[in-house]
């Protein structure tokens, strides 16, 4: 039990295949950078034959001198396979339908001309003296004798590797372990799986699969990829080192960085309770439970944050109890007394149950007010003034007056749009003060009529890679960005000058 | 194997115990009348000492004559069950830890101690005439012989049904499988089981435990909850019915709708990936799977969208390929030559290359500038000139020149933000044409920098009670609101010239 699980990472070809998403060459560099330093074995990189950006990718990141193996797909067809010889990888991942579904309803092609082919291109994979996975693609939905044919095929034309695809996230742990027990039976090579996450099965039945003596994942990191996606990276390699007492190449403390790249550079938002990597996967609101993780952080996590990169976070809310509301404000260098307390948890769980999300904000707010502490954070920059325009036939344009720690400063700026413009003048103004960059720009869905209250989101960063969020919160969707940009500025201030 | 799984639903309760979630009492009753609607068995519909609202909810709930057992929630402790005793619930719901680590460290009490405490509250609860479920808190981490004597103790006491909670969901599927095994050796009552998410295992565990006999699961809609969230209701109740050939009494067709009233109201997003409920569960864009899902949808989907009240969705993209791009095109009513349908890829795939997530509407617009398309819908209202203004002390401020029907008219209007103030001033120079009144603004999230694209949908209705619908997407959001607002005013008014 104690043999190294290998892990093939498919975030750049088959998690970029998620709609919507698509990367540049340079974006496809940066993620394999951290997935090398993540520690994975395998990096397939894309599909060489479907654009000249795949290419360009894969020149890029063979110059990088990464250690992990890096790997092309191609389907078991001529222009496929030589397109992906000519980008020189380490390894190439033939892969070739064995459905009678797909053979006949999409292909067109006989189980024997299936057969023959990937004989053919496995062969002429191994000639070029390439490493060479296979993959009979919808497997699970394959007949078994012929899938155990096809797998046969392929290793006597010399394939390193059977990857079993379930192309379609349509089977069950229990599934899957009989499945790789019966193909392991009839292959000698080493067998890898790849699970889609239809039913949200991927990681179970990945991890089944590896029960029954698969010695590799295929997996994304955040678990993207077409529909459902695909077996997530963070959920296989914690489960496998925590719960299967299986070994892997991977630096856990690397997963948070990899996930927020990711994250960051294909689009795709997580959900907050996204296993691992989510925002509140570590997060404890609930009284009970809150006054239980700061007894024996234990009792309520299954393991410590820090070993996915990740620090615990305490939330205020309705549920929060005393416990997690005094920790809370003692952490902010409030000290309540006991009835103050008293007061500060009824007034929160008045305004939880009048539907309102109770952030950490609110809290604080509710007990300065309680408490009577006249703190009043000063600002290192202020909004004195700010003007913007747009419209048809007119060039989006903010004019804004700051003032910084005393001084005012007047700037323009033209943008796509009133919030671009503004954010863009705001940032010139500081220029000289602190580089200040926007990471994220997030508007929460408004719903309602057109004087609705729209939230905005802001992430900047300053030159020295110190990253802040903040909120604003207006009628006025322009003025709700100016806000939140304004106090994550001032956030920023406050933490440099510390 | 035929026997009717029952469906607990928690999202009320422990998906409302999710860090930044709370719902209003009236929010907690439009959810359980869809939870009704869906076939739930039982509504676990809060935990009743908690607050004001909870007990408020009850009575809502209580008073709207559902078909479901409506449960409370209470810990084995007097104060926690006489508050779930008065708010008349069907059935009361206890918990007690049984886990060393909990008892020990957290509630400083004895295993004798916590076992007088389960068999003295089930036995009041049964004494006062509801139904009850009792849960051994962090049940996977207890000693099972310790495990055993807890819920036996509940059975002695009257306990109507055991439920194993996971509570830090840190099961595997064989582990669960083979405690749910024990556990029905020494306990005749039915049992449940209640899946945390922890390391993406919540659906995997819960099946297993029905596979080795419990014929309950407690889920949430959308799989939210503390952390890494719960079983997935939706996940839970597919797989029972498609891959393990068990029935439930869900009526699948109301999964979306109920997936979509729990993300409005509980404010949780969900990731496009999200199994059966996400953006990109049923969405295709891959160049060869899209191919393969026209001609033979089952091809690449596990089942039918239409079963869960979805549709399918092509999406244009850097993959499409030729023939995803072709039926788009022709669903719009677009028939490019062979040669214009060539080109059209090309720069589709160039936009990708570029990093752009290409959307329809971009694939539109190159398809349109390929085939030179002249046609342009005659419009009855034209937008000339806008010119809007907002900032701080400056009362936001919107001037515009629509052209009806060939003729010029200005107005300008004041309103509490940019947008509002434009519709205003639109919906001011129409009045005498038609007095059209704004029902319903949303602005999609919108992630990414300041210059990503928002996407605006307007309704508006008539006087006489049309309504239509429209949509605008733009770089700059208050242009994009404006956009919506004039193709609505567009639509509708070619509904009325019909």
């Amino acid at each position: 039990m104690s043999e190294v699980i290998r892990i093939f990472d498919t975030t750049l070809r088959d998690g970029e295949q998620a709609p919507g998403v698509s990367l540049t060459p340079e974006q496809k560099l940066e993620i394999a950078i951290q997935l090398d330093r993540l520690g994975v074995d395998v990096i397939e990189v894309g599909f060489p034959v479907a654009s000249e950006g795949e290419r360009k990718a894969f020149e890029l990141i063979r110059d990088a001198g990464l250690k992990a193996e890096i790997c092309a797909l191609a389907r078991a067809d001529q222009r496929d396979v030589d397109a992906a010889i000519e980008v020189e990888p380490d390894s190439i991942h033939v892969f070739y339908s064995t459905s009678d579904i797909h053979l006949k309803n999409v292909l067109g092609v006989s189980r024997n001309e299936a057969l023959e082919r990937i004989s053919r291109y496995v062969s002429y994979v191994k000639d070029h003296g390439f490493i060479c996975e296979f993959s009979p693609m919808d497997a699970t939905r394959t007949d078994l004798e012929f899938l155990k044919q096809a797998c046969w095929a392929a290793e006597e034309a010399g394939a390193d590797r059977i990857n079993i695809p379930d192309t379609v996230g349509v089977m069950t742990p229990r599934r899957m372990y009989d499945l790789i027990k019966e193909i392991r039976n009839v292959v000698r090579i080493p067998i890898s799986v790849h699970c889609h996450n239809d039913f949200g099965l991927a990681v179970a039945n990945t991890l089944a699969g590896i029960e029954a003596g698969a010695v590799q994942a295929h997996v994304t990191v955040n678990g993207i990829g077409e529909r459902a996606g695909n077996a997530a990276l963070e959920e296989v390699v914690m489960a496998l080192s925590l719960l299967y007492g299986k070994k892997t190449n991977i630096d856990a403390r690397q997963i948070y960085a990899t996930s927020q790249l990711v994250r960051r550079l294909t689009g795709i938002q997580l959900q907050p309770h996204k296993p691992i990597v989510g925002d509140n996967a570590f997060a404890h609101e609930s009284g009970i439970h809150v006054k239980g993780v700061i007894v024996d952080p234990c009792a309520f996590e299954p393991f410590n944050p820090e070993l996915v990169g990740r620090v615990r976070k305490i939330v205020a809310g309705k549920h929060a109890g005393k416990h997690g509301i005094k920790t809370m404000l003692e952490e902010s260098g409030l000290k309540p007394t006991e009835s103050q307390l008293e007061e500060i948890v009824r007034r929160v769980k008045e305004l939880g149950d009048k539907g309102k999300a109770v952030t950490d904000t609110d809290v604080l707010a509710i007990a300065r007010s309680v408490i009577e502490a006249p703190m009043e954070e000063m600002k290192a920059v202020k909004l004195e003034e700010l003007v913007v325009v747009t419209g048809t036939g007119v060039i989006p344009t903010s004019s804004v007056k700051l003032n910084v720690l005393g001084k005012e400063y007047v700037s323009a700026e033209t943008g796509v749009g009133p919030v671009d413009a503004s954010l863009k003048a705001i940032q010139r103004v500081l220029q000289n003060l602190a580089k200040i960059s926007l990471r994220e720009f997030r508007i929460e869905a408004v719903t309602g009529g057109s004087d609705a209250i729209a939230e905005v989101i802001i992430k900047v960063e300053d030159e020295t890679g110190n990253i802040v969020s903040a909120r604003g919160a207006r009628e006025d969707i322009v003025m709700a960005s100016v806000e939140a940009m304004m106090n994550a500025i001032n956030k920023l201030l406050a933490k440099k000058m510390r």
